[in-house]
Parts: structure tokens; sequence; C-alpha cells
């Protein structure tokens, strides 16, 4: 029987695969300040690690006024949502400490990475205050090391420096050497969190479909890869107060989720 | 008890409340040839119909390698790749009848109409033969027919004139006059298509989830919209010989699918 192989040991593999292909070490990764690690006693408590989410291609203009408005009742960190919405978050947010998220090549992270960079600026120039991307999955499951760098770099560096870049892996898609190098190579490019998950990947499960999203398990293997240089978000299927406290436990800065006030309340 | 509205009446409304809202009746619709209508008896009658599709995030390199070499041994229209593929595509199928569809603003339709332009340009540039484009789904259900017919128009200007853009409704999303209304801004904006869905949105059926593909109502009822000024493109969940010659029969002019390989065989 095979000994099984450790995260440490896995990570360590990654990175000397990674300096092989010429990928540096590190493009000055943008830190952000990491959520108070607070003890998460009641689930209110959960409020400043959420991302008050509504990324569905039928979300109207009203629902995410109304989703705004919540996220300032509850005290979220912010809201996610699509790039066509960033201007009227940050409208119906200004005044308040909420953020505004966005996501750009998303879900499938399979466009150019030209295209991900103008998505960037464009989100920028219409008040993001982060942007969350996904990485080109079907290259880092063929071994392109370089191409899906090259993508999480162009994004980092129309991101200007000074809005902070969530690299998201799509977990659910990837092996778990595939997933250590994911982290490392977000890391490497300079984003400043790495994310498990879109919440639009659906695997077929006996027949029908499951939805692939953030697991306690892949919150603590991203953890054990990138220490604390840089942050971590959950994101994709949590609609529970104990699940979501589960993934702060894990090593979650950061929850996206659309259930976020039954979470809370 | 009221009465039923016929798709004519509920075109004429639809048509008139676009007028209302100031959209020009016609930005000069790119027209394209539709496949000659054989009857289609045997499987392999279908393979002009087929673009053979492979728009997943996980998809590799040699996967879409694989695909072109399916779509030139049994003769599909083409194939739909990615944006980051487009390159590949075209490189493989360079020689052959064979076209190379891509998708912008795909799947959510919710990034910004400039983005879906600036997108447009770069998969042209690589070599793209046709442009599948998403609506903002969002506006349409918000009644903001601006917006979606600004949308269609960015890609349609972009794509430059020769290069035919299909519109994507995702009527799994939409009740009958919102399909209705989709159908008539893509027509107006110029679009050459009008195409059933992404195959991306999921439904969720029973507590588990469905995914929302073409019907054979939708296509009948699209056809009966656009007579046959433009094309029709039926995709999502087609996956065998029977239901995509019911497609072909409600009225489509191109089939998209994966399992194309299965279905002429």
């Amino acid at each position: 029987m095979a000994v099984p192989i450790g995260t440490e040991e896995l990570a360590f593999r990654a990175a000397k695969e990674l300096d092989i292909c010429g990928i540096p070490s590190s493009e000055g990764a943008r830190k952000i300040q990491s959520a108070r690690r607070l003890a998460i006693e009641r689930p209110q408590d959960l409020a400043p690690y959420i991302e008050h989410t509504a990324l569905k291609p039928e979300t109207t203009r009203q629902a995410v006024i109304t989703l705004c408005e919540e996220a300032k009742r509850f005290g979220f960190r912010g809201v996610c949502v699509n790039p066509m919405f960033v201007e009227e978050a940050k409208r119906q947010l200004a005044g308040s400490m909420c953020i505004v998220v966005t996501a750009v090549g998303f879900p499938l992270g399979a466009n150019l990475s030209d295209t991900k960079a103008q998505e960037t600026k464009a989100v920028v120039s219409k008040g993001a205050d982060e942007v969350d991307m996904v990485i080109p999955v079907g290259a880092l499951k063929a071994g392109e090391y370089p191409a899906v760098f090259d993508h999480v770099k162009a994004v980092v560096r129309a991101a200007g420096g000074t809005v902070p870049v969530k690299v998201i892996l799509e977990t659910v898609l990837l092996d778990e050497y595939q997933k250590v190098l994911g982290c490392l190579l977000a890391e490497r490019a300079g984003a400043a969190f790495v994310k498990t998950s879109t919440g639009f990947a659906f695997v077929r499960k006996s027949g029908t479909f499951a939805s692939g999203g953030a697991t306690v398990e892949d919150v603590s293997l991203m953890r054990k890869v990138v220490g604390d240089r840089i942050g971590i978000k959950a994101a994709g299927g949590i609609t529970d107060f104990l699940t979501a406290r589960e993934m702060v436990a894990a090593g979650a800065d950061r929850i996206g989720c659309s259930a976020s006030v039954a979470i809370v309340s």
C-alpha cells in the first residue's frame, strides 16, 4: 500500500515544480488584513466574515438594492455582485462600511487573460473594492502552470495594486495536488486570497446534479498551503450557521453566501 | 377564465413595447444562410446542423484537439469552445470546412457590455467564425429593454459585420413574454441567430438540480417570433438523435451539443 503523502510534502513538491517552470516566487502579493479572529459564539458574530452574494444570471437591479440594504442592516463585510451591478451597489453602499466585491472571468475562467484584465480595469473604474477571478481550470489540470500564473498576474496588475484579488480555484474539479498548485500559483502571482469555488460548478451524482461548493477539508488544506500569508474565502453551498462557523474554524477569512441573513439570524 | 394569448399577439404587443422604448426596428441584421433543410432520416443527416461543443471549465487543450478531430471526421458544422481555445481550434481545423464558434459574456451574461464587446474583438482576432453571447438576463426580467438591446448591439458591432452573432436568451429563466421580447431585441440589434440556452443554468427541482436546456416548445416559439428572418440554435441537454431531430423539425438551424458523436452514430 502506498504511504499517503502529507500536505507539506505536496506543497514542497509543487513549489519545486513551479520553480522548474520558471515561475517567480513572489510578485509582491497585496496582503490584506485578515478578519479579526473573534470567537464565533452567536450567529451574528459571523457578519464581519460574510460577503452577501447575488451572482445568479437572473438577478435584477432591485434584488441588488435589497442585497445592499441587508448588508448594511446586518453589518456584513460587503456584497458580491456581477460586474453589471457594481455601480449600483457602490451607490447603495456609499457612506457605509460595506465593500463591493465582484467577479471577473466568472464562473468558467476559460476566457482570455486579456479579457480578464480589461474586465478588471472596468470594474475597478466602476468602484469595485475587491475582485474575485477564476483561474483557467483546464490549464491547471493540463499542467500549463505558466498560463495559470499569467491569468492571475494579468488581473492583479490590472487591479492596480490597491484592489485585492481573490483567486477562485474551483476545488471540486481538482485533485489534491492541483489544489496545492493552485494556491501556490495564486500566491506567487500576487493574489490577496484564494477562494474555493464559484458556486456554479455542478457535478453529476447518481443521475442528478449536485452543487460543488466549499468543503471544510478544502479550506483546511488551503490554510496549510498558504499559511498566514494570504487570505482564504470559502464560497458555494454554505447555507447554515454551523457550516459557516466550521469554515471559519478551518481557516476561512471570508464566507461568500446568499443565505447570509438566515445564517446570522 | 382568461383567454390564452397566442404567440402572434404576444409578439405584436412586445414589438409595440419596444417601439415605445425607442428601440429601432432594425440594425441591419447580418443574415446567414440557414442550413439546407434536408430530411433528417438517418443520424448522420444531422451532422451539418451540429456545433460540437466543449465549454466546461475543466476542458483541456487536448480535449479541444480531440473535439476538432471528431468534428472533421463526422462532418459537423463546427466546434464551439471557450475563448482560451479559439486559437487552438482554428489551427486544428485549418483547411477543413468546420467553423470555430465561441461564447462571450458566458454563461451568466451579467458583465458589462464593454467587456462583452472587447471580448468579441479579441476572439474574432484569434479566428472565431461566429460568436455566441448571453443577454443580461436580469435586465430583461426587470424590463430594462434598452440595456439588453445595447449589450447585443455592442457585440454585433464589435464582431464587425462579417462574423455572425448568436444571442442566448437562457429560456429556462424566462416567461413566455420575456422569450418573445428577447427574440425581438436580438433581431433588432442585428443578431444572426437566437439561441435557447447556455447549458449552465441549473434549476432546483424537488431538492436536486436539473439542467435547464433547450425544449422543443421554446424552439417552436422562437421560430414563430423570428419567422425566417434569423436563425435558431438549440443547445443545452440535447443528448440523443430523436431529441435533436425534433429540435430541427421545430425550427432549429443549429444544434449545440457535446454528445454529438453519439447522436450521429
